[in-house]
Order: structure tokens, then C-alpha cells, then sequence
């Protein structure tokens, strides 16, 4: 369930008119556009942003870069962008980064849909004008970027017909390995990244029923070899995404300097989708609410953006 | 150019009875399906299909094939496939070959756009309720694997942007990959799978002014080498589709048994296409007609049916 509360017919012009308002002159009406944009959802939005240009002329988008700052102005910025688009820019970021943030490219291949994925490739060709597999092939190296292409290049089956043999012995390969002297990485990235969902669950039950323990549990992270903290990101996202977000949340909140990137992206991309039951989550795990930890790690209209995305009212 | 000869406006309707006619009662007449058939293009034949299943309650496709024999018989049925199902088909029949057929996925991966190899991934699933990535990550192994997934998997960036200084950079990659003491196929996959076609007949383009070569002609041909002589595949598929639908052909039809399988593929997926090119480019390299070669190398109605669809007139 989404944490967004949108109105169900609010006016694209009036909206335009009000940001417009809170963008003119000296000075720009922060609160304003929080209560207008987060309290919106997509069609909603992409309306505004089309009323918006008929009227003035200008990219909405473009005029909020220009008279926002920081956290606050990346986070508004990347909410009023088309889904597709937000997306191809959020990887277009991981993928130029120094070291390749694996786990955005794993979070469009492991849980959004296959068509999901496809759109965002789409977006990617025609914002950057270079397939997002290019890219990415060309800003990583070695086990990593065999992982990360694949993942990003497989148009997954997406029914839920499983072959039940299969399962069984890919367990078994995945255990080999897994638990032979040396990682055969081949196979895991072979199998991860080109089988469907509903297949790689059967398979992943498979090797807890025969091994005792969830094949994530048995992959042990390895900071130091950057495939397998991929692989690992890629199991946890199909197995589970909710409690992948949660994990992701809670890492992101709980260490000195929160990271605001991750921040910003899990709630952005959520908010519309799955954010409740995030938070649920959240709860349950740390006894304290989502909304709590954000507000005591964030501050200013960052803040109360985030706190608005998340369904928080004042 | 397209070298079948099809009438404008025939009646759907009435093309279904007289191939019901002719696969009615005793024996077949398959005259009667080769002057229809192979004078109809796709959106016809789909109507054909459309209207024969409307009347007689019963699939055209799988009556043929039980109508049909030997290499006639699957000639047919794949013309009167749509075109998306029929290069789902073939690509599974390559798959699930013992060593499977590198040029049909090549082919797939670096002649179609990719919008048409998005369509056969499409198809594939909905045939064999399997991605086509799967599967072939399955049936291969080894660095052909890795090479024919990344072809696959790749939605390529189909725009005309050129980087001029990417392509002269990239030319000196795949030099000292294809140059070194040992091939790095790693960068050489990286590239050919996943730059744009624009992009990649820019760096050719580089390499032959910097080396005085082509590419194609740099890296040998080595028969034990699969993954090589895959890449050799995807260097002339980019390069020249025409030149290298030609060449494949040629060497279909100049081998002592001929390969039908080569020859029924491209006849049926080129006839609607460019089949007139690469007909006349046939004729330019053996002096002898693409008609002429085929009717010597083939027999009775497979033949016939071939030569129609080869634009040949009785």
C-alpha cells in the first residue's frame, strides 16, 4: 500500500498556478510546494507538469532544479519526474559513480517487472542516447559487470508456471557453487539473473529444504568481493523485496552521516507503491516508527518532504 | 527489396476454401498451397489463417503439418508463421540443437532492430513459457555462453549518435584484444554486444583506417574456437547484412549435401525483406543465379515453393 495522500481531483492549473506563485519573485515558498507535490501522484503530477509548460512556458522540472538546493532539491526533482525517467536517472547516477552502486541496477532487474525494466531502459536510450547496458559495461569490470549486464539485459519470463525438477537441481548447483573451495560464479550469475521469479522462489525453497538454510544465509557477505555483495542484493530483492527495502531503510538511517541518497530513492520510488508496508516493517524491527527515524536523521523541508512522502501528517 | 510477388486485394476467405480444397480427402494437392501461399505477404497469410480457423474450427499451421512432409513441410509452416513466432521457433530449435546454432541468434541480435528482437523475445516466452536468455544460458557454456546471452540480453541503443572519440578508442581495444598473444574476448563481448549498431560501424570504420584492415578480416576464423567464430558472425552481421545473408547461402548450397535448414531460414525470413539484394549480390559473386543454384540443389514441391518464393516466374 502507498503512505501518498493525494486528493482525488485536485486542478493540474491551480496547482501550476500555486507553484508558480511559490517559485516567482525573491525567495521561493518551500512549504507550499511540499503541501501541493507531495500530496500528488503520478498522473497527477505529469498533469502539473504539462499544465505548467502550456502556461509558462517553461520545464517545471528545470525551474524547481534552479530554485531548489541540496537533498531537498534532488528529492523534489527526481519525485515530479516521470517513474521511467526517475529511474534511468537514479542508474545513470549508480552507473557513473566511482564504484557502480550495484544495488540500483539489481532493484530495477530483481523487483520491478520485466516490462517495468524495459520501460526504464527505454527512458535511458532516449534521456542518455546510450543503452543503459553500454553504460554499464563500460563503467565496470570483471565479475561485476558479468553480473550487473546480465541482470539488466535478461527480459525475464514473467509467469508463474515453475518446473519443479529444475528447481531441485539448480539448488543443487547453486550449492556447489557456493560451497566449493573456490565460488563458481558462472553458474550464480547464470542462473540469478536469466531465470524467472516465480522459478528462482521454487529454487531458492528448494535449498533451504535440502540444505537446512536460505541460500542467502549461506552466501556470505564478502565486502571485499564486490560480485558477491551483488549477488546477494539480487537474492534478497527477489526473495523478498519489502524486507529488502526495510533492510536497505534501516542501514541507510543507522550509521554516522545518513545516506541520503538511499534515502531519498527508497521513498521516492515507494511512497505510490509498497511504503506502508515498509513501515510495518520498519517496526516491527526496530520498535520504532519510519517516520521517527527519518525526522531525528533529516531536517528542514527535506524533512517535512520526506515526512509528507511518508504519509506523515502534521 | 522483396522478391514475392504477391496480388493486392485477394480474398481471405476464398484462399482458405481452396486450401481446405487441396488438404481435403485423399492426397494433397500442393500446387494449389504453393500458388497461394507463396504469392501471399505476412498480413495476408495471417488473414488466410484467421479466416481458415474462423470456417473449419481448426489451426492452418498444424493442419499443413500433418499434410506436409519432410523439408517442404517446414518450409511451409514457417512462412505461414508470423514472423516473431517463426524466429521465436528458430532460435529454439538452435538452442536445443547439440551445439547450438550461433548465426540464428547472431542474426536476431545484430541484424534485426531491437524492437523486432524484443517482439521474438516476446514471442519466444509466450511459445515456450521460458525467456529466450534462459534457455540459452542453459543449452551453452563458456564464453560462447557468455557471448550469445550478452547478444540476447542487450536492448540495443538504435539511434544514429555517433561518438567519434569512443569509436577510435574502442578500435584500439578490440586491436590489442584481437592482437594480443591471447584474445580478450571479455572486451571484445563487452563492445560488440552492447554498443549500437551506429556506434559500432564507427569504430569498424576506425579500425580499418588505423590498421589498414577490417576487423573481420583481423580476427581468423579458428573452427575450434565457437565463441570467436560467433563474434566473426556478429562482425558481419553489422557490417553488411546483405554480404553476409549472401555468403551464408553460398555456403549452404556449395557443400556436398545442402544445408536446408540455412537455405529455407533466410529464403522465408528474407523473401518479404531484402531477399532481391541479396540475390543479385549472389549473382555478382558466382556469376550464377540464386534461382538457378537453388532449383539444382533441391527437388519436387520444396523446390517449387522455394523458387516462388524467390520471385522465379513460370
Amino acid at each position: 500500500m502507498a503512505t501518498l495522500i493525494a486528493p482525488k481531483h485536485p486542478s493540474p492549473v491551480a496547482d501550476a498556478e500555486a507553484i508558480r506563485n511559490a517559485v516567482q519573485g525573491l525567495g521561493t515558498n518551500e512549504k507550499t510546494i511540499i503541501a501541493i507535490i507531495a500530496h500528488r501522484n503520478a498522473v497527477q503530477r505529469k498533469l502539473i507538469r504539462y499544465a505548467y509548460e502550456e502556461i509558462y512556458q517553461e520545464d517545471l522540472v528545470k525551474r524547481l532544479e534552479s530554485e531548489l538546493t541540496g537533498e531537498f532539491e534532488k528529492a523534489v526533482c527526481r519525485w515530479m519526474l516521470e517513474p521511467a525517467d526517475r529511474d534511468a536517472v537514479s542508474a545513470n547516477v549508480a552507473i557513473k559513480q566511482l564504484t557502480c552502486d550495484h544495488r540500483v541496477i539489481t532493484e530495477l532487474s530483481c523487483i520491478y517487472s520485466p516490462e517495468e525494466l524495459l520501460a526504464v531502459k527505454r527512458a535511458y536510450q532516449a534521456l542518455y542516447k546510450h543503452s543503459m547496458e553500454e553504460d554499464l559495461a563500460a563503467h565496470t569490470s570483471g565479475d561485476l559487470r558479468k553480473l550487473l549486464v546480465a541482470l539488466v539485459g535478461t527480459y525475464r519470463y514473467d509467469g508463474d508456471e515453475v518446473n519443479g525438477k529444475l528447481a531441485n537441481s539448480e539448488a543443487k548447483v547453486l550449492h556447489n557453487a557456493i560451497k566449493g573451495e573456490v565460488i563458481v560464479q558462472d553458474e550464480i550469475i547464470r542462473i540469478v539473473s536469466t531465470r524467472s521469479k516465480a522459478q528462482l522462489m521454487a529454487t531458492f525453497n528448494c535449498y533451504k529444504a535440502q540444505y537446512g538454510t536460505s541460500i542467502t544465509k549461506h552466501l556470505v557477505e564478502d565486502p571485499a568481493n564486490q560480485c558477491l555483495a551483488a549477488v546477494h542484493t539480487a537474492l534478497q530483492c527477489i526473495n523478498n523485496p519489502l524486507k529488502y527495502y526495510e533492510k536497505v531503510l534501516r542501514s541507510a538511517l543507522n550509521k554516522p552521516g545518513t545516506d541520503e541518497d538511499v534515502l531519498t530513492r527508497v521513498i521516492v520510488t515507494r511512497a505510490e507503491k509498497d511504503l506502508k508496508e515498509i513501515k510495518d516493517l520498519y517496526y516491527k524491527r526496530t520498535s520504532q516508527s519510519l517516520d521517527h527515524a527519518v525526522g531525528k536523521d533529516t531536517s528542514g523541508d527535506y524533512k517535512s518532504f520526506l515526512l509528507t512522502l511518508l504519509g506523515h501528517q502534521d
